[in-house]
């Protein structure tokens, strides 16, 4: 039987600052749940409105529909809500290139680096403390399992790269074009904010500006930071 | 003075079936109305709640903050409202690549491809009958201003495919290595379904399979449709 208080906490889990003080996050969906598993995460508890679903995840508890949809994020609940535990901080494994974010806040776009980053192996994700937080329910549902396969770190960038004595490149819409970029060097790739770019701050320890050079009109959008992100991480990779 | 009349047209257009009747579509929010002027778009109406814009959009009527909400596609709407005339169809552009769309669905994807097409100068975008609509809302919202500068057709993609005589790629998860492809030759670019990739019908016309290489684990999330394309739309232009 679901007590109020476990409702209660489920609910409070749509906050930043629950999630945090808990260290628990709420995904939904079969298959999200089932890729979270897979991938090793530790499930806290897993709520299902189908009899049926709890064969299927041992460890689930059968509610009514009525309350899987109080708990849920979704206007139309999928019938399988679990809460995990958040990974353990792991030490920074700079050993290949790492991505950092400046300040994203979209959390589709956060989403989608994050499965950027599981598609090109990528292991090590520092974001600042100001980026969108990678167990908010929109960002799980972009990156699908990609968020059990990539360590994700906030942290203060400036504090981060002024020690990491490495090359530090950064996406400028006035960087040299990419194409003619030396990345063969492990490195870091910073990301900067959807509107605003690179902030001055961080900026002060990019080494190598660089940019995807431009094909069309000079009047065409910029590209947004997730599919600026894939072809950047896609340079690299193929080198 | 807007009549009910008028009213009622510009909530006919949030359905597919009005806009294609009329051959007018509707964007909100003052840049991307500025964009499409700036692009010569015609504009057939625009509505305005603040008499601050009408002096800036000499065709803007001036409408109450309700009647412009009542018109909105938007939760809240942007204070600007502009109706606009559907581009006139132009014979395809053939002289460089061309991008065609079997059967995508989500209007964010499909907006991000029109937006790197515009980025990567590809002036024809071809599409499937049942790829979402390009003047759909929320296409509009992701496209920005790129919609009116990329050709968008609609059209039996079998029947087009057969009788373009040029080189026709595919991205297929199983597809060759792009970075080994010869890419140098003119052709086309087929993107397939979200869920589904190319579908059978289409398939049979790809002369080229090709794939982005994946670096991460195998268990990876496959790369979204807009993601891959600007991947692939790089791998074309880089050279």
């Amino acid at each position: 039987m679901v007590t109020k208080n476990q409702i209660k906490l489920v609910v409070s889990l749509k906050q930043k600052k629950y999630r945090s003080q808990h260290g628990l996050f709420v995904v939904e969906g079969e298959k999200l749940v089932d890729e979270l598993l897979s991938a090793g995460l530790k499930p806290y508890q897993i709520f299902v409105d189908d009899a049926g679903l709890v064969q299927r995840f041992e460890q689930a508890e059968l509610v009514s529909g009525k309350t899987l949809k109080q708990m849920s994020n979704l206007t139309h609940p999928s019938g399988i809500l679990g809460v995990f535990r958040m990974k353990d901080s792991k030490d920074l494994d700079l050993e290949d290139w790492v991505v950092a974010l400046d300040a994203v806040r979209d959390p589709g776009n956060m989403g989608t680096i994050i499965r950027l980053c599981d598609w090109f192996g990528i292991k090590t994700l520092v974001c600042s403390p100001d980026t969108v937080d990678c167990y908010n329910p929109k960002v799980l549902q972009a990156t699908m399992g990609s968020i059990a396969r990539v360590n994700i770190e906030y942290a203060d960038l400036t504090v981060f790269l002024e020690n990491v004595h490495r090359p530090i490149y950064g996406a400028y819409m006035e960087g040299e074009p990419v194409y003619g970029s030396n990345l063969t060097e492990k490195g870091i790739l910073v990301m900067g904010n959807e509107a605003n770019g690179v902030s001055d701050e961080v900026g002060k320890f990019i080494t190598h500006k660089i940019a995807i050079p431009q094909f069309g009109a000079a009047t065409a959008e910029s590209l947004n930071v997730a599919t600026a992100t894939a072809i950047l991480l896609n340079e690299i990779r193929r080198g």
